[in-house]
Formats: C-alpha cells, structure tokens, sequence
C-alpha cells in the first residue's frame, strides 16, 4: 500500500465517519496531522458546539511533544486556540494538515480554523472537499494569502460523501431511512444488540422528527424514545391514512411530544432532520423523497419476512462502521445514468 | 483515534486481507514498518513463491532513503535478503516492525525472516499471532536470542481470524462457502460486476476441487472455468442424488478435469481445498462442514428468491473488503456459547 496522500486522507475520512450524523446541525469533519511523516494526530469534530476537528488535532499533535502541558486541560474552541496562538513556537512548521473539509474561515461560536492554520504556519494543508457553506467558506484564500501550501482534489469523491447528509440539512429538509435486517434481508422487528438500540436511541435525540408507518405502531405498540441516552424526544409522524390510535400505545404518553397522524408527507417539511423508521414497503414508498439509508445488519441468517412487493433499487455504499458485531451500512440510491 | 501498536497492527491485518486465499497454501500475512513514529512501508505476502510479508516490508521501507538503489530491481526472497544483509547499514536499528504472524525461522524456498531480521536489528518486533506451522516457528526465539526486543498480543484475535484459512488447510481439507446475493438477501443468479467475476475465477485457480449443487448443475448448465485469468481448471463434485447428467452441459469438455458425481460428501476430504459456489439450500446442508463464508454482496435491493428453508446460523464477521462496488465479506459460523 502507497503510504501518501490519499492514505492520510483516508484516515481522516473513516474517522469522522464515526461521528456522522452526530455533528447536527454541523458537517463530519476529519483531521489528520503529520509531522516530518510521523503521523501526530487523527481527530474528528464529534459534536456541534465541541471544537471542530482541526482544533482537536491541533492539540493532540501539539500534546504529542509534551503530555503533560497545560494544553490538556483546556477544552475549549476558544482556550486551545488562545494557548496554541501563545505557545507554538512554531512546533507546526513542519506538519502537514489533512483534513476532509476546507477550514472555516468565520469567527462564529468557535474562532475561525484557518485564521489559527495561518498563525501556526503549517508546512502544507491538504484539502478533500471545499466548503459549501457561503458564511464559512474562504478558508483556502485565507490560508494562501498567509503563504501556506495548498493542496487541492485529494479524495474529494470521498470526502463529498461524508458532506451528504450536511448538504441536504443545509439546503432543505433532510430525511433519512433507518432499517435493520439480517445478512439475507430479514426483517426480524428487533435489534438485538445493546450497542445497535444506544445508537438509535442516539440518532433519535438528534433528529426533530421521526416517521414511522401506521402498521408498525398499530402491530409494535412503540415507545420511541430515548430512554438509553437520556436525549430529547423527538416529534413523531404516523405515517397513515386511518387516524384512530389507541392513545394506550406508549409513544403517546410522552411529555412535551407532538404526534402527527397524516398521510399527507408534506407536513414533514417543517422539520429539519427527520428519521424514518420502517422496513422494505415503507422503504419502497418514500424511496424517492430520502437523501440515504442507514441500514444496521445482524450477521446472521434467518427464515423470516422479506419484500413482498416489487422493489428495485441501487445503492452505493458510502461507508460502513462496525456496532460491536452488527454493522452500519450508509447508502445513497444510485441515480441511473 | 489512539496512535499506538493496535493502530499499526491494524494496518498490517487489513493490507493482509487483501491476499487472503490468494496465498494458498502459505498464511495470509501483513508487515509494517515504522522507523522513528513514520510509517514507511505497509506490505503482505501476496502469493506462495513471492517474498514474505516481512521481506517485502523490509524492501519497500529501504527504498524510501533511497528510491534509486540497485534494490528495486530485485524481487526474489533471495536478492533481497542478500542485498539487504549486505547493505543495510544499521538501516533499520530505529525500525519497529510490525507483523501480523510470528516471523518464519525455517530456510525453505525462501531465507528466513527471524533470521534476517536478527542481522538487520530493528529496535522491536510487534507479532500478532504465533505460528502454529511446527517446521516455521521458533522465530520469536531467534530474535530474542539476538537481542531483540519483542512484544506479542497485539490485536492477537484479529490476527488469528486472518489465519482461519490457513490453519483449516493445515489441518484437513479446507472447505468454503461461495455465496453472492444482493442487500435484501436476493439471489438473483448473476453475480453482475465484472470484477466479482474475476475474483471468483482468481478463487477457482486456486482451489483443488469445485463442488456445486446438482440443481445448479441442470439449470443454469455452466463452465465453471477459470477464463478471466486462464488459471487452472478445478476439479468438479456434481452434490447430487441422480448421477444423470447431459455431457453437453459445458463442465464437461474442459480439458484435464476430474468431475465427481456423487452424494458422498466423504469423497472431498481427498482434496486440500474445495470452493462451494451454492446459495441457501447448499448452505443449510454444509453448515456443519464448511470452515468459512465468503459471501458477496450487490448493493441492491431486489424482488427475487430467498431462502424457502429453514435457516438458524449466526456468524462472525471476519472481514470485509471491497470488490468495486460490491463487497466481500468473510464469515465464520459462530459456534453457541
Ligand atoms: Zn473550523
Ligand atoms: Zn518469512
């Protein structure tokens, strides 16, 4: 294997795949810091209002030459910053910065990425995708002007992937399909491991909205809720066009919780970030008005309930995370050329 | 993300991966080099009669003071151990090496890696797993005799789920389970990417005996060559009751081929290492005597067959790789607790 720049980059990239989604409203975004070859650090943004991932590698790489400074304790944005701005002595001078997305270049909640790049001087900065974000964006012209080395177009297909789901929640609402199944598509009504139900229950309190099809909630008799995290309770959307629920089913018995019965999908559009929850017959009718699937796979074959209606459908994966023995598969529906 | 020996190691396991069964009859290995926290090569044993992992480690990690020396010329286990023997130049005495199995100690076809790694002298040795092959192992001996420093049990699972091939065809026949199906767990009889079907042909050149379903057999009437890669033709073993089949089906004029028709599963364990190409009836019908599962999956979703029987298996996913756009995964039967 060729140890260059797309083998940096790739690191950068699996690890923010491992906070996807978990950076709402904010973009995953990758980092990796290389000194003189030695890789120093592999960071990720983690979550919106926590530094972002050049910050977070920043540190890292700079506690690499001395674990005890006082650099470990500061945690945020504006503290690492203000020590890295005082205490370089330009240690960065020859490191090479990868990271999936372009720097910010706006003080906002957190001072700008590429205004510190342009301070710490940085040997070269490698570059995935650029930002698409106009008040964020300018961050290349930032860090050229100061004269660091740029380098554009590494793994860009790659990196863009990781943008998806920040795209589609920056432009309009972004709705995703969240399915679980065996290796050979059954559809077993559980998730059976602990890690697999944390993990929904941690997408669950990111989201504003969760859709589910009447049938489930008539059959299942759901809570939905976010008991294994102790996260926000997101509004739900019964997806229907009979209106009568026993109001016993648990889901309604919690606080502070809109439920909307409707089969009119456009009332979805007040939300930002909404999750369906379904299997294939729910999948096959929104199939068009999703922007990618989150599929959790139990390795193990079942004799069990499967598609019955005519489905045909092409994906392409976009990343794939280990959920202790279960799998998380992201895919996007392959458009035909 | 942690920099230590497990991120390393890992590297080593997933660059291994990439030859697994492709090696045949020698181990699946993967080699890291680090000098000073760089990392200079990643490399595996890619064939049997080719280098060691170790050896085209070691190859790659010298080139890098020196892209032009006389080295890249050499390919064979013997020029590079003499060259580098001759040349090394304390080279590699700030060296860590990782490797996934214990270093060879036997001169066969090929020098020993324990032996010249104990003349080469890198700081410390990092293995993974122990060889279990009587003839090779004692490598951690010589390089301890020769003061060298050794650490063992890094990621030694993982490395031992790499050998899982190797240590069943050691032992007895080695018996695998070829599946392809899209997402849902569709069979829909073509495995469609050009690349898949390359690898299946890679698989066929190595393996000794192919084995098939009589069904199979008279349905889809194949060849079951090797022609992508003009490999060698395996054997066949027609799994089937009625011993009746038309000569015209094209199995049956490739030259220098053995077909088998027979129920008698007994009649394999005459052969090292045998493919099963099947889907899910075969698969209930082996379960018991197949070592591992490769299964490759279309990222579709498709209405199509499945599985009619009754199936109950659980396994563990050893690896993934991808093929394209398509995957490869590695599955091992999970044995009950
Ligand atoms: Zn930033
Ligand atoms: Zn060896």
């Amino acid at each position: 294997m060729k140890i260059n720049d797309n083998f940096y980059m790739k690191l950068a990239i699996d690890e923010a795949w491992k906070y996807q989604l978990l950076t709402y409203p904010n973009p995953a975004v990758g980092c990796v810091i290389v000194k003189d070859g030695k890789i120093l650090a592999i960071e990720a943004h983690t979550e919106a209002g926590l530094p972002h991932a050049e910050i977070n590698a920043l540190k890292t790489a700079f506690l690499t030459q001395d674990s005890n400074s006082i650099l470990k304790i500061k945690n945020s944005s504006h503290e690492i910053h203000d020590f890295l701005v005082k205490n370089h002595n330009n240690f960065f001078n020859d490191c090479e910065v990868y990271t999936t997305l372009e720097p910010c270049n706006h003080e906002g909640k957190t001072p700008s990425c590429a205004k510190l790049l342009a301070l710490l001087k940085p040997k070269r900065v490698i570059i995935g995708s650029l930002d698409i974000n106009k008040i964020a964006s300018g961050g290349i012209n930032t860090l050229m002007e100061n004269g660091i080395l740029v380098t554009l177009d590494i793994l860009q297909k790659e990196c863009d992937n990781l943008l998806l789901p920040f795209k589609s929640w920056q432009n309009k609402t972004c709705i995703f399909f969240k399915m679980a199944q065996t290796l050979n598509g059954m559809i077993d009504g559980k998730i059976s491991s602990q890690r697999a139900k944390l993990y929904v229950h941690t997408l669950r309190d990111k989201i504003d909205l969760l859709l589910v099809g009447g049938n489930t909630v008539r059959i299942d008799k759901p809570i939905l809720d976010t008991r294994y995290v102790k996260g926000k309770e997101p509004d739900i959307f019964i997806y229907s066009k009979n209106k009568v629920f026993p109001q016993t089913i648990p889901l309604f018995s919690i606080p502070n919780r809109k439920v909307i019965i409707s089969d009119d999908l456009f009332k979805i559009l007040d939300y930002k970030f909404v999750m369906v929850e379904g299997v294939y017959n729910l999948l096959d009718t929104l199939k068009d008005k999703i922007d990618f699937i989150i599929l959790i796979v139990s390795p193990k074959i079942r004799e069990g309930i499967n598609t019955s209606k005519s489905l045909d459908i092409d994906f392409e994966i976009l990343h794939e995370n280990y959920l202790g023995d279960e799998k998380i598969i992201f895919l996007k529906r392959k458009i035909a050329k």
